[in-house]
């Protein structure tokens, strides 16, 4: 398949990896032609990697993966063009972080620019495109769980949501697919990214006390 | 011991009967003396249990335990009278719900009123009574839960948090003792209130996932 990484982060560059590896032709957009870790992912990944804009990789993509800071994603949409991911699904993995305020050193991690239940990142993401299928998903866990989930030592959670149950069907079957998740629950529609974003800050705090980013959520009932 | 619950709502009740049970004196505390459910309650409770205003109950506890409404938290306190805390254990299960937009027949649920990272209810109330030492704790399930997490058949955890060490150590053993948790994770200071507050969205929508609020969450490695 042909597939859209838009972002060239450590969660953009996982995701393309993995997915070359599995035999997918991956184009991974920023926002030049020229960015030189785009060059660098796309050299590395051989005959099946590509590069390009924004607007290039989704043209390009079958399928659309969001990877970008929570503050730069409407905008790289917009570059994208609405009629390049029209009628496509888009799998949003961003999250609405502020790193103004944070320091590190201190304990003091990010927070959420969007928040408290009244709207989400993702659902700003599906305004933005009405015409695209966005289904949240994989935004509450590292990078390397994200296409690993079997490196945890039990049973786990993936939380997803969106507007449209067959776009939700069919990425719940790629997620198992490509990355092997077993255990995917449907919170509902797109205003379920409301409750997934707000998950940042237990897992950031999570992240302190354990000393490692992986883990992840099992619901137990 | 002797323990105040302020609050006379289901999380108030389900605890301070489960305290009864367990032999402690607790008193319940409300706005007025004369509160209909309270007094209801301390007849149905026996000779261990009691009623009376925020500052009756808190001058008579020896560990306090907030179930109000998070709108209400904070005067309630007021109420409670600073001296009364002082140098107690208050156990804070509150959540800054905003229920005043939510349309549970529509599928709309409570939003937050504080959120996003920058502060907490938890923290809000230990600026309120600077000299209590106030532990964030058991906001995060369905008061069944609460006092009885062996309910549920797998392994789960609570999340707690509060600036002082001894104070969390204490109330673990308590929720231990009295309750019955096996698996309760620390996330730090009390600025941890961001994160097991923010948890109500994601609480929400597994309730409606799921169609039961008797759940909890796993932490797996």
């Amino acid at each position: 398949m042909n597939i859209a990484v838009l972002g060239t982060g450590v969660v953009g560059r996982t995701i393309a990896t993995k997915l070359v590896e599995l035999g997918h032709s991956v184009r991974m957009g920023s926002r030049s032609a020229d960015n030189p870790k785009a060059i660098e992912w796309a050299a590395s990944a051989g005959e099946n990697g590509s590069h390009g804009t924004f607007a290039d990789a989704a043209a390009f993509g079958q399928v659309v993966f969001l990877c970008l800071l929570g503050a730069g994603t409407l905008e790289a949409l917009e570059l994208a063009e609405e009629d390049n991911v029209d009628d496509k699904i888009i799998i949003d993995i961003t999250n609405p972080l502020d790193f103004s305020k944070a320091d590190f050193a201190r304990g003091i991690g990010p927070t959420l620019y969007i928040s408290g239940g009244g709207d989400s990142l993702g659902e700003q993401v599906q305004r933005r495109v009405p015409g695209a299928h966005v289904v949240k998903a994989l935004n509450t866990v590292t990078a390397n769980i994200m296409v690993n989930p079997g490196m945890l030592s039990g049973h786990h959670h993936l939380f997803i949501c969106g507007n449209n149950a067959e776009a939700k069907s069919q990425v719940s079957g790629w997620l198992r697919e490509w990355f092997g998740w077993e255990s995917i629950l449907d919170i509902g529609d797109i205003t379920g990214a409301r409750a997934t974003e707000g998950q940042m800050l237990l897992w950031l705090k999570l992240w302190g006390a354990l000393g490692t980013p992986n883990f992840n959520l099992q619901v137990v009932r």
